[in-house]
């Protein structure tokens, strides 16, 4: 590891105590970010010299920007050839809501090309030769490195919560449209979902909390009244024995802390919603990416220039029954959220696969972003070898609020056992 | 009036039995425009050199893109002094899409500021001193003025709809994200649907129908089971009396063409999503274009800067109330469309109203977009002054193919009686 990950929630009561400057602030984390990034290569552009307001409930806070959504002020590459140096108008909807909320935007972060599956160059600080997890593989590492105190980042399939579990750090994929996405590099604008990063629930709740005004801090839960339900899918079986063990450990510690524990079975129309993903995503990318191929191909990864012609070739008749699955499982998934709170899946299949090239299954995420359902990787569980394993938790949508603050108790109960 | 409207299908069949090349049809249109477009000012742009595909079923088929959205070889300013002489590196999905069929994009079409109120050059080919409506303007009026065959516009309140009924045009806005927007400068993306223009619905759906691949080409009706509603909310009343006249003889020509016509009163639950779409749109305008508002404001119109103002200062509360009422009724809607096949409203209040500078009232319009409802102007009546009154027919969701087949039926029998 770099160093001791930045704990949002002490930084911001710093500065309202007046112990410290929003500059001080700010200056921590890009000393962070020049002592560690040459080895972790979170920041595809650093700012030279950020803005740093001294007013708004982010004041100080030096935040990473996944480098598929515009600014106008560093270069926006969407982790592609094609656009390097490109230098956007205006920034994305979502970076100008950090800065009109007082963020400091220390630097873009490394996303894979067009947030598809080509790999940019970050590793995991877990360890070096780990893949950190795509697309927001700097937003995720960058926070696990200790370079900042939170990222911002998007998931398509599982870009938000399989980084946030292979570099032991929360990430937080709220309901569909919870945070805009006018100003990113679309693939599937249907899927495509803004995201955050910090390095425990608790940061990443305030962190939503700070820049969307709404109220996503977590309240008190009782845990008597709270049922958990463990997910049970067909994916299940195929997880590493280690992520399996480190399910059952949630389980045993959510338990042990009071909660109301219930095993739920995958509806079958979530397990064909699930099928559907791919249909959705690759034919929305067909349509979205259909302008860069025609233009750019030979300056496409291949995974990327695979998918999107596989996507051109998908008749819409073919996308309509995606989308009635689709809507039958949302339907399905309202239903199970009659019976149970808050769901908890693995993150990822495991921890982190070695090497950099591949970064990762989202199996175990793409069904939630389909549904639009809140979830978040609570980080807590190791391998033998020290790679985190993380517990995704899952809410109604809408239900941000809840999700959030049951996974910060469930987080210090995985803590207590882990 | 410029020139005769060309007619799409006259123009395919002439290239399909090899009467005319792809060359000699985008010809016809550029020449059109060189005569026409200096009066109409339909075009913001015109390229000097379309590429013309040979092959593709749009091929020789020259249009006008709304220069709301993206096109990587043309200036795409979006009717803002922000963007002018701004080029995307790459095309919007839309304009992909259409070169892919081998469309002809002969140039840019004048949108308002941002597709909102601040108004473009254009007039209105019926009578040069009143508006052509709006956002999309220019594409409205290239067709009417007979300057192309086709065009691409879009629709957030009514600019698809109003547009057409002022130009006395067909147009057409399917189902939300039945064609793609990626590449369009958002204003407020759950409700931003990029829509078509044509002369007559017949034309629109061929169009449609070749753009997209989906079978929308118009299929023969059963006048006697088809349900024909006219759709009676408060907004009626307010009408202009020869619009609540061409409603009238809307009606009676359906009945005299054997439809099944009914009066059908707007629910409640309608009535309060008609409300909620202004709160919608501007919290969505406050995040899609706060960006610019940040950096551009003095170089922003005024309708535009207060409603980006507005949505800024609406609480998340707020919109998540303007959310639910939306789905409430989205609900009665699809309730409405167990009783009915067909909805005929008003397309605008009235005639196009005198002067450049208001383009006009989307009242009867924005339920529809935030709905998701297929929807088209059917081009046919006219005030005793000889300025168009379009009739507005809006269909379920995902039924558009039988949404375009009753509104060529009743086009037919409305200029039976016209």
């Amino acid at each position: 590891m770099a160093g001791q990950m930045m704990s949002l929630a002490a930084l911001v009561a710093a500065r309202e105590s007046g112990r410290q400057e929003p500059d001080q602030m700010v200056e921590l984390a890009r000393d962070a970010a020049r002592r560690h990034d040459s080895e972790i290569k979170a920041f595809s552009h650093l700012a030279e010299n950020p803005a740093i307001p001294r007013e708004g409930p982010l004041a100080g806070v030096a935040i990473g920007v996944k480098d598929i959504l515009d600014t106008f002020d560093m270069p926006t590459t969407y982790g592609s050839d094609i656009y390097a140096g490109y230098r956007p108008k205006t920034d994305a909807a979502i970076v100008a809501l950090a800065r009109r909320r007082g963020a400091t935007i220390l630097g873009k972060t490394v996303t894979t090309e067009f947030a598809y599956f080509d790999a940019g160059p970050t590793v995991n600080p877990h360890d070096h030769a780990h893949t950190p997890g795509g697309s927001s593989s700097g937003s995720a590492a960058a926070i696990a490195a200790g370079m900042i105190p939170a990222a911002i980042g998007a998931q398509t399939g599982g870009s938000v919560i399989r980084p946030a579990s292979f570099c032991g750090v929360a990430g937080y994929k709220p309901s569909y449209r919870l945070l805009p996405s006018t100003g990113m590099k679309h693939f599937a604008p249907s899927l495509d979902t803004v995201g955050l990063f910090a390095a425990s629930i608790a940061d990443v709740a305030l962190f939503a909390h700070l820049l969307t005004g709404r109220p996503l801090n977590p309240e008190p839960v009782e845990p008597a009244t709270t049922r958990v339900g463990i997910y049970f899918c067909a994916e299940l079986e195929s997880a590493d024995p280690e992520m399996q063990q480190a399910l059952e450990r949630a389980a045993e510690a959510a338990t042990a802390a009071g909660f109301l524990l219930m095993a739920v079975s995958e509806p079958e129309e979530n397990a064909r919603a699930r099928q559907a993903h791919t249909t959705l995503q690759n034919y929305e990318a067909g349509m979205s990416c259909g302008p860069d191929l025609a233009l750019y191909e030979e300056r496409m990864g291949k995974k990327l220039v695979a998918t999107v012609k596989e996507g051109i070739a998908i008749p819409p008749s073919v996308y309509d029954d995606a989308r009635r699955a689709a809507k039958r499982g949302r339907g399905a998934t309202r239903k199970l959220f009659d019976e149970v709170d808050i769901l908890l899946t693995p993150s990822a299949p495991g921890a982190a696969p070695e090497g950099l090239s591949f970064t990762g299954d989202p199996r175990f995420n793409k069904l939630w972003t389909l549904m639009g359902t809140p979830t978040v990787n609570i980080p807590c569980f190791k391998t033998k070898s020290g790679l985190p394993l993380g517990i995704q938790a899952v809410a109604r949508f809408g239900k941000d609020r809840e999700l959030l603050s049951v996974a910060m108790a469930l987080e210090q109960a995985f803590a207590e056992r882990g």
